[in-house]
């Protein structure tokens, strides 16, 4: 039987370390081949590049870096230069939590929403910490969960976000499929000055605070377990259509 | 009574002929500031730039470019810029349907989400055609929509997804609210050779068809209503969480 080809790619950049351990861990599960940008892309969101033409570079067998976003990466790799169709896409392992309203801006999360909607089997992984120590926890995890995957398959439209708390392996105290909490982000704008006077702006970058909720992400992690959340294609508010029914009324 | 304060963006910078229009369209409703980008960022997802400074410049009065992504341009607006809080945040008009699927790349949407995001009343208005010809229509659905929400909030953590058939106004056929439906992306990539030999890609443009369904986006254009979809904050697939809470007890 083939082995099962496994799509790594990240928002980080082929040289940051969270892919190099993300890849490792997968690779006794099949052919993991990897396309990743070629610079730090976090916070890209779901980004592609459409308005001009990419480049890809081989780094090494496997390795392959792109001038373009995550969401690149995988349209490039499954729709033209991979030989078939990956069994699985996994996207990370990022440095930092990909929690509640996070995931909107994450390039992680997009290479891997970007493999479910080209049909394909996928998940993202992150490690909670901005400054990361364990890693390789967020590597094992992943490729447990990589595993189950590969037996039995998600629910349709269903893409997976994974975070996982820094600590020793032995440490978790076991996984939680979740719900998306929400994000109380107090970005500050910083206003500065050129050599010449003129102003220019930074986006802060002041460590995100979140509502406190039974069954959240955040929960989760509190609890020093795995946090799994399904995420779905369709992001219509069912719960509003009634309301804004009798409101359309009005229009 | 202070006039209402209306935050204009779109994705296709500022010179683009739809935020004239929008904002246009908005003006006798209250004060229109427009915050957009300096350049087209078509498809640039909720990006948010993180990792370089921002540059904001005065064209005329209360029309601002930055040489940002639409989510740049709501949040240096709203967290910095503006005197006050907008009482509304509008996104377009953009030329090209964004239905189904299109919502997760947009920038129009995006720019709008982060409204929400920051709890201003919000909605992403486009026109359905990529060669419009009647994108007043559109700007004279946006005003109807807009007069609607500054009397009226909308349900919690939700953005509205308006799109408006390249129609007279006189030929729509109402408004219908919608779930978002399916794409069925075609993309193919592109390959070419520069002028020394060295290949480089084009995501492929081609016009994408969608899963015919009711009470979608799609069906709603194709009858040539407007279609407007409430967009949810929380993107859990909830439908999935028994599922894979049997799921993760085999990791």
């Amino acid at each position: 039987m083939e082995k099962p080809l496994i799509l790594v790619t990240n928002d980080d950049g082929i040289q940051a370390p969270g892919i190099k351990i993300l890849a490792d861990a997968l690779e006794p599960l099949g052919e993991v081949w990897v396309y990743a940008p070629d610079r730090q892309q976090s916070a890209v969101g779901h980004g592609v590049s459409l308005h001009r033409p990419l480049r890809v570079h081989e780094l090494r067998e496997r390795w392959y870096m792109v001038d373009g976003t995550p969401t690149d990466c995988v349209m490039l790799a499954v729709r033209d230069l991979l030989a078939r169709k990956p069994d699985l896409v996994v996207s990370g392992v990022n440095p930092g939590a990909n929690l509640g309203d996070d995931v909107t801006y994450s390039g992680t999360v997009a290479g891997a929403y970007e493999g479910m909607l080209l049909g394909i089997c996928s998940f993202a992984v992150s490690d909670v910490s901005y400054s990361p120590v364990h890693m390789e926890t967020a590597g094992r995890v992943a490729r447990a969960v990589a595993e189950s995957l590969l037996r039995q398959r998600l629910p349709k439209d269903t893409v997976l976000n994974v975070n996982v708390p820094d600590l020793p392996y032995e440490e978790l105290r076991g996984v939680a499929v979740t719900r998306m909490g929400k994000r109380d982000y107090q970005d500050e704008i910083v206003r500065r000055e050129d050599p010449r006077g003129g102003a220019y702006y930074w986006i802060g970058g002041a460590e995100p605070s979140h509502v406190e909720e039974e069954g959240t992400d955040f929960e989760a992690i509190e609890h020093r377990k795995v946090s799994v959340t399904p995420l779905h294609r369709d992001v219509t508010n069912y719960g509003a259509l009634n309301a804004l029914n009798e409101w359309a009324l009005s229009l």
